[in-house]
């Protein structure tokens, strides 16, 4: 897919103007369309990257998570993850998030593939890892606004899951995907 | 996967404050732990559903458009979508928002699946639908916020830019793998 030399990129036009909401700020600002002219308003969601972590146990069943989500009021089925923190390697954040939600560790991350939330509204990307060998060795330390169960399905089940909708989550959709996508078990 | 009776919804303690930034609202609220018995504060970005769309054209090709994406500041290569407007079913927002983009109508639309684009922070949902025989047939009605380009590629030509990257929005990435879950062709 190449490129059409008539689509250009729009220039910001005016100052920004932020919210800061604690895991993201709000950014409005103004940018002029190539195509009229015109300047226009765009507010974006200014976010640190996200990681998530398909984590398999020795015998490749998988760590999963149940918790309450208050974007829709009710509970998910997820696999672990969270924000990076600033300075923080992605890789280490997916260890860090693994251990912290569910209390297993396992081996060095690797990397299945990274997407963007939602380029339109989202600055950030989400990074998926692949954590091979992972067993409870620690206990969790959720946070006071977490409160989570673990749960370890096999493959199978969580392919259920995905088809059926239990899960339905975006973001562990897409690690799902790349997990499937990758030719190695 | 059966629920533990020991995750709890957490109920709503203060009223919300919210911020209408036009294409959402931000909403603020405190609700009070199950766990700890402890009020927490949460931040939910609340969203119209949005809707995507797998336009094939008779010859099986798919419709994808090109953009300047203000997130990421980049441009992207994506299918068609949008926001579903108050009262308006999903379904006809599909067939709204890839007659809008790039001037294909088509059959009816299909569901192929529903997503959560991010339960934790985000309220709505996207629905992606499939819409065959997908052929232009009137002029596309950009609106003064949008500069996009019509790209009709193969269906090889989407599965390769899904797997080398060049396709990085999650929902899109969602929308392709529920195309090629459905059995048929």
């Amino acid at each position: 897919v190449t490129g059409n030399d008539e689509l250009r990129p729009w220039p910001r036009t005016r100052d920004e103007r932020r919210a800061d909401y604690g895991i993201f700020e709000i950014v409005r600002f103004r940018a002029r369309s190539p195509r009229t002219g015109e300047d226009r308003p765009f507010t974006v969601i200014e976010a640190p990257d996200w990681v998530n972590v398909v984590a398999l146990t020795p015998a490749g069943d998988m760590v999963c998570i149940r918790q309450f989500r208050h974007g829709t009021s009710a509970f998910t089925l997820e696999i672990p993850g969270g924000m990076v923190d600033p300075g923080e390697d992605p890789a280490q954040a997916a260890a860090r998030e693994l251990r912290e939600e569910t209390g297993f560790t396992g081996g060095p991350p690797e990397l299945l593939g990274v997407v963007e939330p939602n380029p339109a509204i989202l600055t950030n990307r989400c990074h998926t890892y692949l954590i091979r060998d992972a067993r409870r060795t620690t206990g969790t330390e959720m946070d006071a606004g977490e409160d989570i169960e673990v749960v370890v399905l096999s493959r199978d089940a969580v392919r259920e899951g995905a088809r059926d909708g239990t899960i339905k989550h975006a973001l562990v959709l897409c690690a799902l995907a790349f997990l499937e996508d990758r030719a190695e078990p």
